[in-house]
C-alpha cells in the first residue's frame, strides 16, 4: 500500500469574516452523547484510555482531607498546589512558567474564551487558522468579533511569510493559533517557526492566545515546545488542559496569561467565579504522587498504533485521489477526498450506519472544506474502526460524481 | 434596647449607567482568601455550616462507580441525573420546572452571566436594584452592557410602580433581579409583586434574570416562592446554585431558562464546555440518597440566631442614627450610618484592626450608598463576631464629622 500524499496548505481568501458556524457544530457535538455510534468524529478520545480508577481514588484523598476553608479561598487565580505542580511541568519541559501567571479554569475551553475576552473588544479582529478548530469560530462570533483566516500547512501549520501579509493588510488584534497538533490537521509547528512567530508578533504588540491542548500527546522523541516557551514579553497566553490527556469530564484547565495574567483572574472571577475545588484538589493529589508521565507514555503508544491501523484503512478504503495526514501526535487524520464529494452528505449517510465523522465544513467559516473529514483515531477498539472506516470509505465512493 | 428602624427605599437617578465597578470588588474579594480576619464582608458563610464530610463521601461514591463514558457525555445542558433531582426540588416547593428546561452550570455566577449575554448585545439597556450584588454590575460591564438603577425597598424589594416607570422611559432588554433575600438588602418581594413583576414584563416580552442563590435560607414557616413560579411564557430565566446553602466549591449552579434554555445550553458549551462530572454526580448521589432538607433545617437555623446575635451588636455598639435592616433570610444585615460617615475609610479602618467589612461603594455603579455597610452574619463563632461589630461601631464613632 503506497503512503497517500497529503492535502495541500490552505489558500484562505484575503476578506475578513463573519462567523456563524454553531447549528452544524451543536448537532454534530450532540451525537457525542450517543454511544451507539462509531465515534470516528468525536472530538474526545475513548475514555478508556485514561486512568479513571486512580485519579477517582486521588479525588477521594483529596476530598476527604480538605481542609474546610479552602472550599471558599480557592477564588482565581485557582488552587495554589494545583498552581505550582503545573508550573513543575513547564520547567520539566526544559521552560519557565512561573505559577503566579497561572490561572485555572473550568477547562481550556474556557481559558481560551476569557484570554480572547481579555484581549479584545467587541468588533476587533482575530488571526485564526484554516482549516480551524470550530471552538475558535464560536468564540469569536460569541464576543461578537471578525476573523481573518491564514494560509496554514498541513504538516507544519502557520505559514509565517502569509500571517505576515496578513498583519500587514489587517488591524489584527490577537491570533489564535494551536501550534502543536492542531484540530483538525494535526500540523506541527517547527521549533524555527515558533521562535519566527513570537517575533512577528512581538514586533507589533500583537497577543498571541496559543492552544495547546494536545501538546502531551507527541509520538517523536521528545515534547514539542509551545511558542510560550520563546516568549519574553508575556505576550502569549498558552491555553491547555488535562481533559485530552488525563482527566476527561474534571473540567480543568488553565491560562499561563503571561502579562494578561491579572485580568484573565478578574475576567474568570466576573464570569464564573471559581473552578471545582474537587476536581482541582483530586488533580493537584494524583500530580503530586507521580504516574501522570508512565500514563502518558502508554497513551502516546496506543495513539501512534492506532493512527496507523486508521491510516492504513483510509488509504485501503477510500476512493482513488483521497489526501490523507500523518500527525506526528493528537487523534485525528485530516482527510481529503476527491472535490465532488459532499463531506456534508457523507457525515449524513454515515450516521445512518451509526457511525459519527466531522464534516470539514465545521472548520472553516465560510464552509470551504466541503470534501474533506476529520476521522478520530482516539478510540481502541480496531476492528469496530476499521470496519467503520469502510463502510464510510464504500459509502465515500458512492458519492463521487454525484456533488 | 429598641428595635433600630430600617434604612429608606432607594430613590436612584433616572439615567442610565456606564458601569466600571472591579477594580474595589476585587480588592474586597480578595480579603476572602485571608483567614486572619474575621470575615464579616465575606460574600459567603461559614464553610464549618455545611456537610462537607457526608458530601465528600457521596462524592468518592459517585467516582468510584462512574461509567468511564459519562465523562465525555455530559455536556450542556449537563447530568441526566442531577437535572432530574433539581426538578424534583422545584416540584416539592409547589411548582413545575420541567428538567429540560434545565443548564447545569459551573456555580450560580456562569448560570446569570450565561443568561444575560443570551438575551442581549452589547449597548443594551438592562434594569438592576438599587443597591445591587455588585457581581451583577460586574456581568453588565464585561458584556458592555449599560444599566438603569430601580427603587428597591429594604424590606420588599424592587418597586413595582418605579420599575413600570423605567421601562416606560427606558428601552430596557432585560432585568436582573434578587427576589429573595437581596444581597446586599436582604429584602424578600411579597408574592403579589412578584407576580406584578411577572406580569408587567410579560406584558412588553421583557426577560427576567432571577439570582435566587438565597432562596432556601428562609427563617419564615415555608420557602419563597421565586417569580419564576409565576411565569407562564418562558420569560424568566431562574437561577441558583448549591453554593451558598450545601456545596461550597463544588462550583455547581443551574438556569432554569425557560424558552431561552437551548441558547443558554449553546452559551455554555460555546464559553466553556461542560460542568465538572464530578461535582455533578456526586450532589446528584446526595440528593438522591436524602439528608439535604435535615441540613438546611439546621442552617435555617443557626443563621437565624446568628442574625438575631449580630443585629443586637450593631444596635448596642454602633452610633445613634444607624439605621438596619432585619432580613427574613440569608446572611446579610445592611446598615445605614450617619451620612457623614464614609464606609470606605470604616473598611480601610477595620481591615486594620483585623476585620472585613463590605463597604455600600460596591453596590452601586455610582458608589451612591457611601454611608452604608454590609454585614454577615455567616459565621458561628458568636464571641469573636461581637467583639468585630463591637470594634467596628467605635471606629464608626470615630468617623462622624470626618466624612
Amino acid at each position: 500500500m503506497p503512503q497517500q500524499p497529503e492535502p495541500a496548505p490552505s489558500d484562505p481568501r484575503p476578506e475578513t469574516l463573519e462567523v456563524e458556524i454553531s447549528e452544524l457544530v451543536f448537532q454534530v457535538l450532540s451525537q457525542a452523547r450517543n454511544r451507539e455510534l462509531v465515534p470516528l468524529g468525536s472530538a474526545f478520545p475513548s475514555p478508556e484510555l485514561f486512568p479513571l480508577e486512580v485519579l477517582s481514588r486521588s479525588l477521594s484523598r483529596a476530598v476527604r482531607e480538605l481542609d474546610p476553608w479552602r472550599t471558599v479561598e480557592d477564588l482565581p487565580p485557582g488552587s495554589d498546589r494545583l498552581r505550582r505542580q503545573i508550573s513543575l511541568r513547564y520547567l520539566a519541559a526544559g521552560y519557565n512558567v512561573s505559577a503566579e501567571e497561572i490561572v485555572v479554569t473550568n477547562g481550556a475551553m474556557e481559558a481560551l474564551n476569557l484570554c480572547l475576552e481579555a484581549v479584545t473588544s467587541p468588533g476587533d479582529l482575530v488571526a485564526i487558522e484554516a482549516p480551524t478548530f470550530y471552538a475558535a469560530l464560536q468564540a469569536v462570533e460569541r464576543l461578537n468579533l471578525r476573523a481573518v483566516e491564514v494560509a496554514t500547512h498541513p504538516r507544519t501549520g502557520v505559514d509565517i511569510p502569509s500571517l505576515a501579509a496578513v498583519l500587514e493588510r489587517h488591524p489584527v488584534k490577537a491570533c489564535w493559533f494551536m501550534t502543536n497538533f492542531q484540530n483538525p490537521l494535526g500540523s506541527l509547528m517547527p521549533d524555527e517557526n515558533k521562535q519566527a512567530l513570537v517575533t512577528l508578533l512581538a514586533d507589533r504588540g500583537i497577543p498571541l492566545i496559543e492552544d495547546d491542548v494536545y501538546g502531551e500527546l507527541y509520538f517523536g522523541l521528545r515534547k514539542p515546545l509551545p511558542a510560550k516557551a520563546y516568549d519574553r514579553q508575556g505576550l502569549v497566553l498558552h491555553c491547555s488542559s488535562f481533559s485530552k490527556d488525563l482527566a476527561p469530564g474534571y473540567r480543568v484547565g488553565w491560562a499561563a496569561a503571561g502579562k494578561f495574567a491579572t485580568t484573565v483572574a478578574r475576567r474568570k472571577l466576573m464570569s464564573s467565579l471559581a473552578a471545582a475545588v474537587p476536581s482541582q484538589e483530586g488533580l493537584a493529589e494524583y500530580l503530586q504522587r507521580g504516574g501522570y508521565d508512565r500514563h502518558l507514555r502508554q497513551l502516546r503508544q496506543a495513539l501512534s498504533r492506532q493512527q496507523a491501523i486508521a491510516a492504513r484503512a483510509v488509504a485501503k478504503h477510500f476512493p482513488a485521489g483521497t489526501r490523507l495526514t500523518r500527525p506526528e501526535g493528537g487523534y485525528f487524520l485530516w482527510v481529503e477526498l476527491p472535490a465532488t464529494v459532499d463531506a456534508l452528505q457523507l457525515h449524513r449517510l454515515a450516521l445512518s450506519h451509526s457511525i459519527s465523522v466531522a464534516p470539514g465544513h465545521l472548520f472553516s467559516a465560510d464552509r470551504r472544506f466541503s470534501n474533506f473529514l476529520r476521522l478520530s483515531y482516539g478510540h481502541p477498539d480496531d476492528k469496530r474502526v476499521e470496519s467503520a472506516i469502510r463502510t464510510v470509505g464504500a459509502l465515500a465512493h458512492s458519492l463521487i460524481g454525484k456533488g
